[in-house]
């Protein structure tokens, strides 16, 4: 069974972000009609013509969204029509809920609605109870057996109702029996090839129990690796034993990398910890400016752990307000393992916090030298009177830098609260 | 001039949003190339070829995103080297680039990243500052004339200054004569129902003058308002006069709030005030967690007027670090206009900077009373003795209210440095 999604409007081809197409990729692959293939036309009665025809062709099901709407450059329906050779036609009890519609917002139908109120022969309509344009289903069976045309309106707000409303419930059933499972496994404070070096082994096959089936893809974004772990099969207890002895296999191989799974985020994950253990955060900053404060004051009820944060960019600030000493600043300079473990020890004091972290080094673009180039950085966490300092060397913009330092000494920070 | 996009990933079909096409349209568009088409094939040799092969026939430009990272799932090079009949050829200059790149951070190359220094035959690579993978451009000469397919990776963050340094000037003078302005006003402030009120008359008409056609859209985003006006025409100069009128328009009605166009951003224009005034500042947040500090800090150089940040989420630190006196939070409240103005003087004092900023409030999602519901906020700037405080109610989520409150106490310092 195969599934394709025709998004029509020029707009999608000239600067338009397209959130239909995730949404819809996957709540089809959530029913096991997963999307083989999506194309993106502008409202151009020729090139819409064409690749529709291609993608019936290929396909039992092909989903459109756009061009439903009430203006001449709406084509949907028109091109649909045509290619299947069937006439559209007017439908008063559309035309009726449709000016309703007007009517309960005190507003007059302009007379170009009346467009939206024409059925391709033979297609069933499809409510819209947030927008005007109805959708429409086509059923047609062929010497092949049959396929399905699924017409959608493009704004996320009338789609999703759509979707959830009918489209799910008529398509449901029709998937290959299959169910599809998800985990998302989050990793961070490693690069995406040092993490694919130690689990490539594990990864780097589908696998296959009968009609179980299981695949793994490395996602990574902002200094953060997602491993997407998917399993594929007809028998609901087979396929999870299958999914937790993968899952078993990956954290043998890389669980202290794993800060979390699903909706996880670090920041969260470090406040459980902290939570847990019942202790307080003071946070010292240089290159990060402010980010990591940001991260952590992100979690609702971070005010129960988080004490307070400093930005430090100056090295007078550095000294009045963490009490990092002259000498070091002077002798080892403030990028460096010293004033790093000194800015750490000085917040945590001030606060009189269980914990200190903090942050210095080269955001860049421009402060680098040969010695201390553009993205040298030193995180260190005070704790209880011992200090860990640990030296790393990022690339990318000035914001990339900031932001995977934050990552990393989340990271940091989560290693050390777990031992 | 034909142009198609492919882009190539699974995720990309099972619920990921591709940013990269929106940004690529809106750019091959600029230079008058507009993408005609775009296709989203799974990370599948099969389908992709086919979608390739299709796409070269229709097309003179074909750009693929996707595929170029160092795993079993990239196929992109080899695909397009198995669809032209051509070789990979392993290139020892970009694998000493990509070595370089590893090294430059301290870390060893994994092996598997070899593959992404082979070269289609022919082919000119595409350097790639941020990631390993380098991009490709392929030229193809046959009766029809001269195809092209430019490769390049799919994370933004490399795609989209490859785009910007090799891949827009490569192309530069192959679009159509068809010219295409664009003037984007950025405004903070004030809502967007209460900008529309003062320019409804200014934007809400389609207007030409013989071939030259211009039109306006308003689009909020995250406190800010862009008013974005489009000019489409033949004559350079007739175009421009017209936009000017427009742009001058713009100005009589609501000058006062336009911070700044095209790529200006807010933190960038407060910065080069604050060295204009020769400034220094400091900012002491609470409810803002660090997310101002972040903007300001996210401006490269801005260490010659940011002094310092505080973060100071408990009272005791607003008493400690801030000298917020305790009858003053004891009888008004930590959100409450007076310890606003007292964290503003005491950071300024503090730091001796000519400016203190400061935020205090509340961001939810608990933590509200009927006296003082979520979203209460205060803003209060601390200049030469004089203190200044303002009252804001926010909407939305913990992050929607940061992020209001941050861009709100930005327009508010920019009116400020502007008087």
């Amino acid at each position: 069974m195969h599934t394709e999604l025709i998004s029509i409007g020029s707009e999608l081809l000239t600067g338009k972000i397209n959130k239909d197409n995730a949404y819809l990729g996957e709540k089809f692959q959530d029913i096991g009609l997963p999307l083989s293939l999506e194309i993106t036309v502008p409202d151009d009665r020729d090139i819409f013509k064409k690749a529709l025809r291609d993608s019936l062709s290929r396909s039992d099901i092909v989903v459109t969204t756009g061009g439903l709407g009430p203006t001449f450059d709406d084509l949907t329906r028109e091109v649909i029509a045509e290619v299947l050779g069937r006439k559209l036609t007017f439908k008063p009890e559309l035309l009726r809920e449709i000016r309703q519609k007007f009517a309960r917002r005190n507003l007059r139908m302009p007379p170009n609605n009346r467009q939206q109120a024409y059925l391709i022969d033979g297609a069933m309509p499809i409510p819209n109870r947030i927008g005007t344009a109805p959708g429409q289903i086509v059923e047609l069976k062929n010497k092949k057996g049959q396929k399905r045309i699924i017409m959608l309106p493009g704004p996320p707000n009338e789609l999703i109702p759509m979707t959830e409303e009918s489209i799910l419930p008529y398509l449901k059933g029709w998937g290959r029996r299959l169910l599809i499972k998800k985990h998302v496994f989050h990793i961070a404070g490693i690069t995406e090839s040092g993490i694919y070096e130690k689990v490539k082994d594990i990864i780097s096959r589908k696998e296959r129990e009968g009609k179980q089936e299981i695949s793994f893809s490395i996602l990574p974004h902002r200094g953060i690796i997602d491993i997407v772990l998917v399993g594929k099969g007809s028998n609901e207890s087979l396929l999870n034993r299958f999914l937790d002895r993968k899952r078993k296999e990956l954290y043998r191989a890389i669980g202290g990398f794993i800060y979390g799974e699903g909706d996880a985020c670090l920041e969260e994950v470090v406040g459980r910890l902290l939570i847990r253990k019942n202790y307080t955060i003071a946070i010292a900053e240089s290159c990060t400016g402010g980010l990591l404060s940001n991260l952590i004051t992100n979690v609702p009820g971070s005010s129960q752990y988080f004490l307070h944060g400093v930005v430090t960019y100056s090295n007078q600030s550095k000294m009045d307000i963490l009490k990092v000493r002259k000498a070091t600043l002077k002798r080892y300079g403030a990028v460096s393992r010293e004033v790093a473990e000194e800015m750490a020890e000085g917040v945590r004091r001030l606060a009189k916090s269980n914990i200190g972290l903090a942050t210095t080094g080269i955001a860049g673009p421009t402060g680098g030298t040969p010695t201390k180039p553009v993205g040298l950085v030193y995180i260190a966490i005070s704790k209880a009177e011992k200090v860990i300092c640990r030296e790393y060397r990022f690339n990318g913009s000035r914001k990339d830098i900031k932001e995977k330092v934050a990552v990393y000494a989340l990271e940091l920070l989560r290693r050390t609260l777990k031992k």
